[in-house]
């Protein structure tokens, strides 16, 4: 693209409340540079205001080197900041966060102008690996914005029957076990065992969770929301954590940046 | 609200290539003057193009009498007109239909402007009956994106554990055995079979399918997506075709429109 039309994609980051050396910041600027793709940066202090941030995202919006915009808020403020999220341009919001974007990707017949990373990270998985979705039976574990509701929007979008499991299901291990692929993104570790998995089934595990662990230099591992060991031994596919689906997201972020920068400059 | 702020909630409908005593837009129109809300309309030829259809949309978005607008347009054109369904300003589109509606539907934290009419009325028919949801299997058939789809998010928004079947799932009569809430929105005749409930069930039919009856006067007669005659000795309750679902549409439409006036006018 850079050769053929003279156009960088460029990936926009604003931090806020983030230290710089954050290892999604870091990863994600490691990531842009080895793909060629641009980083642009701010870096907020927590206390700013809504619009200070807002001010941020609209200069990003209306500059043509940026094709993809990344507001990173502390979780508390992720999950209610929807005007802060509503202000990014739903041509560059690399993330799919916008409603209208989450109605179109649930809508038959309209396509999202971006699908959120996480869950086209397990998309791509699956296909990479040839497991069939069409007229299989999928049960996503976990309803959040960001993966489980998206992630089970994609799978009926490609034709699986699809079940969604959440903390008010009763039986869980039930509707589980009969899923030909899983995905799990529900943030408990170990929750899925190896008895509620069907034998031969895909599983996707999208958690990432700190359990104690003396043994480790940090006093901590990360495991996943499917016990590994257990369920390993009786899925036909299964996503280790760490590694799987936390590289995926990034790549798909550098794959939506990438579609964006493309759109905007009709490049096919 | 009449009485208090002087101000009379009004509906809009514009029939493109409808007849005018079509019996949607004649029930309508009754409805509206039962409960005292203001009709407005529009008829166009078949052949209208897009401009002129829009043109009349964005003259009722500007007209502070108009507080809900209904764009009936032909079946094929219906599902494809994107943009004119599109022009319909978001607090006044009482379908529910608009995408950016769809994704607020479908997020946690998130509140539509306006629950699409026939799956509104079929959790009012749930609420009223007193059907308990939250913890409950849920099976919605068919997945269209006016009745299937936001069934389903509404069922899960309000606790259930939702599994969608479609035309491309494999064992549709074994899922659906496990619902204790069965919504039908298929189009098929009599295809949800007695076989296919759960002993107690609750069957909420939304399908309206003309099937030849040669003693009826017509010709025809309107049977649902559900065998009433078998279901009915299975389920523990159980919506009619005709009357069920589709008189609750129209009471929801009614209802969605007072509320769009009520939030135009800040009217609590």
């Amino acid at each position: 693209m850079k050769d053929a039309i003279g156009i960088v994609p460029g990936l926009a980051v604003i931090l806020v409340g983030s230290r710089k050396d954050s290892q999604t910041y870091v990863r994600n600027k490691k990531a842009c540079e080895a793909v060629g793709i641009q980083s642009f940066e701010v870096n907020l202090p927590e206390d700013s205001s809504e619009e200070e941030v807002i001010k941020h995202i609209a200069s990003f919006n209306s500059d043509p080197s940026v094709h993809g915009i990344l507001v990173e808020l502390p979780l508390l403020r992720h999950m209610n900041d929807e005007s802060i999220l509503n202000a990014v341009g739903i041509e560059k919001d690399v993330d799919g966060f916008h409603p209208l974007n989450i109605g179109r990707l649930a809508m038959q017949g309209r396509d999202p102008f971006f699908v959120p990373c996480t869950p086209k990270g397990c998309m791509e998985l699956l296909h990479r690996y040839g497991v069939e979705i069409k007229g299989k039976r999928a049960v996503v574990i976990g309803r959040s914005n960001i993966v489980g509701m998206p992630a089970a929007l994609l799978l009926q979008k490609a034709n699986a029957t699809v079940s969604i499991v959440h903390s008010q299901t009763k039986n869980p291990e039930e509707i589980t076990r009969q899923a030909d692929i899983v995905i799990a993104a529900v943030g408990v570790a170990n929750l899925v065992r190896g008895n509620w998995i069907k034998p031969g089934a895909a599983i996707i595990d999208v958690g990432i969770n700190p359990v104690d662990d003396p043994e480790s230099p940090r006093g901590y591992r990360l495991v996943g929301d499917v016990c590994y060991e257990e369920a390993s031994k009786v899925a036909g596919a299964i996503t280790p954590v760490p590694g799987g689906v936390g590289p995926m997201t990034i790549a798909m972020l550098l794959a939506n940046t990438l579609e964006s920068a493309k759109r905007i400059h009709n490049f096919k």
